[in-house]
């Protein structure tokens, strides 16, 4: 069924009106009519299937009905630290990140990082990653839109905040001894901790920022035995948290 | 080091010559000058350090060195059967697939696929695949160059010629009770076994193939609670088993 999210303001009692990009496309790309359902979700992660009441040029009223019972949300919230790649990387990585259940994307300036964002791109940048999470929320049955943080540098980042760092060092994936550490460092996690995962862009890590991820709270974990783009290694985090937390456990 | 691919015809004894794109890209674009160190992989799955010697307008001669002792392959042999799906997704999915250890990339026309190959476009897409893994392979320091194989129907596809098929199918992803059926298929995988993955394309598998696949030889598996793009499904899968075979074992 096709998912809509709404915001607090959408949302009187039990009627939902819906306006703009999301009317449009439930009345001319769906085609849908008075008594179709859709499922509807709620910043509060509720979600309700309700049922098309009116459609009207400028909005569209929804009646909700019962509340779905839904887990489809990692039972870690993981945030995505991205040092800034090239091109249009970083909206494969809002997408995919958002199918395969990241819970926030840190754009990251990094010392190595050749793309920089300017405030008026920067918000032109955001919009469009925010479309993009919101859509791919949608279409994966997220029941919340993943949140695009303002973008950073790395010694900003109040590694304290989280319960467990983890970097993917491409030094790592060189080594043919490892220590294991990915599988020990998943042992300690338990559900609902605040993981971050840390990814350099094309150029990896300056030296500088390895002094500052050698930390007591980081741990650098090896993502296989090849060297994976920039793009590729938070994609394969978050496939081996959801394969761990999710279809292992 | 930078590494290259060659055939069985550009090594003579413990010389190699190197001509074409390779020899641009050594010669224009590394820049690379004599006495420069390369590493150069074989058929035979060998790599060795060459040094280079000569550099000629149409050739380059590398002596090779000591060959290394790489395992950068996945300890199982992974094909992905993937539904032809729309746009530039299957080559998305040759150069990830690449990076995370894909063997074979194996095209299928399904039901549901929205793009048709006739002969002369499917020899021109193939010739852009395996120039995509085979500079994916270079870059991820793959010690071999995963095959493209011919584009296939899926009632043509052989599935005793593996020990396991996976399927990764939309409506698991959606059940909120499941068997734990991936977990349950990973611990009977032995090394060197051949996996086939089989995904649909955007639409999903028709009846008919659900039936085809309805076979004692196949595990249908879930892959996390959210329901992923065509081309993400085979990314997750292969990075999953990246990680049970290289990360946790």
């Amino acid at each position: 069924m096709q998912r809509y999210f709404v915001s607090v303001n959408d949302v009187q009692m039990n009627t939902v009106t819906i306006q703009g990009d999301d009317r449009h496309h439930m009345a001319n790309v769906m085609r849908f009519q008075p008594g179709d359902q859709v499922v509807i979700c709620q910043p509060d992660e509720t979600s309700h299937i309700g049922v098309i009441d009116q459609i009207h040029p400028e909005e569209i009223k929804i009646t909700l009905l019962e509340e779905l019972d839904e887990q489809k949300e990692l039972p870690i919230t993981v945030t995505v630290a991205q040092g800034m790649p090239k091109g249009d990387k970083l909206e494969l990585i809002a997408q995919k990140g958002t199918e395969l259940g990241m819970h926030s994307l840190l754009p990251v300036q990094m010392d190595r990082s050749i793309v920089k964002w300017d405030g008026k791109k920067e918000a032109k940048k955001r919009a469009r990653l925010e479309k993009i999470v919101k859509e791919a929320s949608e279409q994966s049955h997220r029941t919340i839109i993943p949140h695009i943080l303002p973008m950073t540098s790395l010694k900003e980042l109040d590694l304290h905040q989280y319960d467990y760092c983890l970097v993917a060092n491409e030094i790592e994936a060189k080594q043919t001894d490892h220590s294991s550490t990915f599988r020990e460092v998943l042992g300690k996690i338990n559900k609902n901790d605040q993981i971050l995962i840390v990814i350099g862009p094309e150029g990896g890590f300056s030296e500088k920022e390895l002094a500052f991820l050698d930390h007591e709270h980081v741990y650098s974990i090896r993502l296989g035995k090849r060297i994976l783009r920039t793009e590729t290694a938070p994609l394969y985090v978050l496939a081996a948290l959801s394969f761990y937390f999710e279809e292992w456990s």
